[in-house]
């Protein structure tokens, strides 16, 4: 019963088998190599577009190194205030940029609006040099509360913050489960919705280690080289990314996995809702279930050797208030989660409150 | 009639004669001469402790430098949502430590309370290194809104702070004038409160620039020396502040200047108060006044000559929202502020009430 | 005939075996997991001493989050001046130590010499905080000339950098190399020798991505999590390095790699020191072999499908000049590399001079 | 007897004639005031071109800001190896630049010729992300070892830079020495031979703390006001630079200044040429002499009240070696250096070895 991250899985066995065939061969070293090469290509065609395209061992790297080449030291980043790169990344962003501000929005809800935006905008100073100056906008999807983007959302978003001057980043770490969800096309979540630097994440969903910054306003990327090398994070074997993001692009394997991923959220989700004391924080809509459940239960989970996590209250709906006794919990499915887990994991469920019945 | 900021006037008088006095000997560079080391001495005297000293230029830089020294780069700093750190001096925070975060509470307040500080540490993640730890705390004295904090508010912050495992800051650029407010001592308002380092501002009260950054936790200032050359904020001719803080020092020079100041914003506030159009938003306690009027009043007063800013009504009371065709304007007064002054902005301002009557 | 680099080929078979093995299950993630465990315990085991170990996906990210620990951004580093850190990894060491000063040493020399260091500090200024003070001194082992240090050596440049209070770091991206060459045990090249950090490269002698960072002074580790973690080096699989290094450890792999490839350079260089208008740089005493030759034989051996890089003159012995028509280049051997290729190679040059003959 | 620094002693008269009278006004404040505007206008005057001009307090503020313009983190800048920048300012040019890297060029030479660029780039690695590339040039003027660069030699390093895509910066800490000691205008000397960036020092030479960062090349200054208030170095009294600078530059008080100072500096060097034991090691071009003498004498003098440093071995010319008892000593006049100390200096010298002679 995994459920406590995405990343508690190996890589699939397609991404692992081509990355077996990769490494039997001589190549060039730092990219310079026909996987690497290969992998670019696949991304174009996957995006229906020229794009630069980088590939880096982690989402904080990915996240950092992209908004390094959108904001000044001395601009500031927006973002949810619940976002991994405020909230999980450490002070990355910070070392990355030299030193940007991180200016949380949306408090207590589940997507930014254009009103947070516009109020914002609104507040913020413009006396300069004295006042901070926001550069770019970064919107994750899917959401830090598992729910997804409409296209025309991230069009909306990127159109204020475009008026504004901003660059707009997309941390894409459960970016396919999006497009599973969505079944748009990956351009119309991107670039056609105005998104300047996808953060793609593959480790997530079916890589060992594979993160891609793609730049559609190559603009923007002319420094990542440099950024990428002084950071630690340009590979000399660099088969290792180009060989998992072949293995994954090739017949829409990654779009298998994450509608997997996300089928596995949904049953597990129905489960839940036909169970009285268990709630639903936010509405399911791809591979994040976030639920409030008596702690009690919770604990006898965990014991049962569920894995799942704890999270902050914080980011509850503003509608909702836990009660006495209970807790709030995040629950991650898949490409690798099979139904025998989650009919586990709702058999002990059931356990537990027939006992407490009793 | 200059009420746009206490950093519009030149020095006092006594501080320029010591300047003049310092500037015809020849000394030791650096630092290194009899100016400081008397400066330093009679700091030592005015805390009534043993402490280190070091002096620089700008309040930016007094600030930046003292938070270097308390916060690591992966570590947070708390402070108010409108403190000068986080608003007025660009990202020099993260410049100076590294990167560190800046994290602002208490929106829409006169002061930080001890249940913003509670709020915040119950609700902080603490799954390091993912999440950011606080490591310091910034108390602004006198506040964004021109608030004293007691000695018993600061203690109680400080208090909670410290058993965080934070170090207090305070940004006493309006030092002189919360002395002058309240009329404890030195001492009082800064180590027996809690506070480990203070930035003490004698610019906006009498010097032409001078700041000290006044560790009463010794441990915290090992690398200052370091950390103020390696920013270009070590003088060759270490005079220019020894000699403007043994002026400023000498017979209680700053208080009358920070007392002169405080009066005439007494002055001034009681005038206004008795006019019916205006509305104080917060209460006068130092040299700061923040005031509600007609839009076209204020622009009346700066047709006529008078100097002010319109200030965000973001700090405004949550109690107090503009109506239309009004505005939110700072008056800040100064030790080199006359009565003709405030005379002159009063009749000002009967003269367009009468106007408008007719 | 890949002599570019050991960076050019793929894993071990059995570091991919383990690899593989440990893909398969569910485990917790950013290193929390047995695989990691097993990788750290067996380093322990390898060094015969507790040691704090963090494992990163590259040589750069480890010999820079190293260096971070060891010197304030005030202070310097010294290093041979053909440094793989001051050379060829951008300005990664300045990135992550905030700023610290590179002070290149033993220019056109195969290794430093304590005469080198002793020289530095009779020459360095000490008047601070204006002058720099060097911190830390980096060796690489095996040198940037394919030279191996004796134990004796290390030892004494740990002696002398020591008495000035720097700590001692050791690039080892050649480690084992080195070790094949001296015989000894890895403590008496490292900490016995009185080095405090190694950065033990795995990735150029059988691992596909993998260098750890090795504290033999724990003292100096305690803010590596934090540093790896904002700077994007801490993977969420963390298996990815702790199975390869359990699969490189195990049965002395990493030993007969190493031995392997020694072997390889030795045989490459008995043949080549048998061709007269070929000459070794300097000795071959691991993996690595330095080579002037005539360039139309480099164009010729290039052209026939062999690969090598063209080496910086800069970094030639004192007592040799290239002369007219005349390149240097360097040669690699790795643990893949066969006999068939070696044998290549020299028939191609013995077809060029043949030719040249005719 | 004040040969220490031409930093020990104060601001000229009329320099502080002129702050004193700026003092009394009432301005705007961070340099929107009229002293500020009358200070550009002067300067553009002066150097016969438009220009971009920003004033600081220290001349390691100064350089590291105008550097920090000129090149990227990832890449390098050039300098004398004994430059003020590298070996007196600690880490600040990595401060400010966010980690470029500090190339030292040309030591135990008394200026950089065009010798040591083309060696230098001749040499230097292109293999770009992994090598670092220069982008900035420095030039200090007076030289470390006293002497002038001509307008021609200027004019040829900057060519050589330039065609390798460099900037070129000028460290004029004692740029009013070199104009009287060559007498062409400040224009030749800068600009019309290629300077994009002029570090223009006021405070050695009767100004008591002012550095204008003078750009020529404007569009190298675009962030330089972000650049300045994020490191703490925008004055809120700006009139403190601009008065000072007015004074300085009116009726060519700065050149008399100077002037005087190089006068008193060749009374000097012509008094001590007459010694037997006391050697020149360099010319005496502008205010500064380089001096052999014997340990003794320097000793002596110091005890009689002399000011003065040994100065390091290192930066002597390649053909002098102090011999046992010898020391190697930097005088410097000022433009307060009277008569009466030169000739009490000599005096000091004769009954030396008068004694001696005994």
């Amino acid at each position: 019963m995994y459920f406590g991250s995405d990343n508690q899985t190996g890589a699939s066995f397609k991404v692992m088998e081509m990355l077996a065939q990769a490494n039997s061969e001589y190549t060039h070293g730092y990219g310079d190599d026909h996987w690497t090469y290969q992998a670019i290509d696949n991304l174009k065609t996957l995006f229906e577009c020229d794009l630069d395209v980088f590939f880096v061992a982690t989402g904080t790297a990915a996240n950092s190194l992209a908004l390094s080449c959108l904001a000044q030291p001395w601009e500031a980043i927006l973002c949810h205030s619940s976002a991994h790169i405020i909230v999980d990344e450490s002070t990355a962003p910070e070392f990355f940029t030299g030193g940007s501000r991180m200016l949380p929005l949306a408090a207590g809800e589940g997507k930014m609006t254009p009103t947070h935006l516009q109020n914002y905008f609104k507040n913020a100073g413009s006396d300069y040099p004295h006042n901070v100056s926001a550069r770019a906008l970064s919107v994750t999807q899917i959401s830090e509360s598992g729910l997804v983007y409409s296209t025309k959302e991230i069009g909306e978003l990127s159109r204020i913050a475009k008026q504004q001057g901003l660059s707009i980043h997309m941390d894409g770490a459960r970016f396919a489960n999006a497009i599973a969800s969505l079944g748009c096309t990956p351009a119309e979540m991107t670039w056609k919705a105005g998104v300047d630097v996808l953060c793609l994440g593959a480790t997530k969903c079916g890589a060992l280690s594979l993160e891609a910054v793609v730049f559609f306003n190559k603009h923007l990327s002319k420094d990542f080289t440099q950024r990428r090398k002084r950071s630690g994070h340009l590979l000399s074997k660099g088969r290792l990314f180009g060989a998992q993001m072949v293995g994954w692009l090739k017949d829409s394997h990654w779009l298998d996995l994450a509608t997997h991923a996300n089928q596995q959220a949904k049953k597990l989700s129905d489960a839940l809702m036909a169970i009285d004391q268990i709630e639903l924080a936010w509405p399911v809509q791809a591979n994040e279930l976030f639920v409030t459940m008596p702690k009690d239960l919770a604990t006898h989970l965990q014991s049962a050797g569920a894995e799942f996590y704890e999270w902050s209250e914080n980011t509850l709906p503003e509608t909702i208030k836990l009660a006495n006794g209970q807790t709030y919990v995040r629950l991650v499915t898949s490409f690798s989660t099979q139904d025998s887990q989650c009919e586990l994991f709702i058999e002990n469920i059931t356990d537990y409150f027939e006992n407490q019945a009793r």
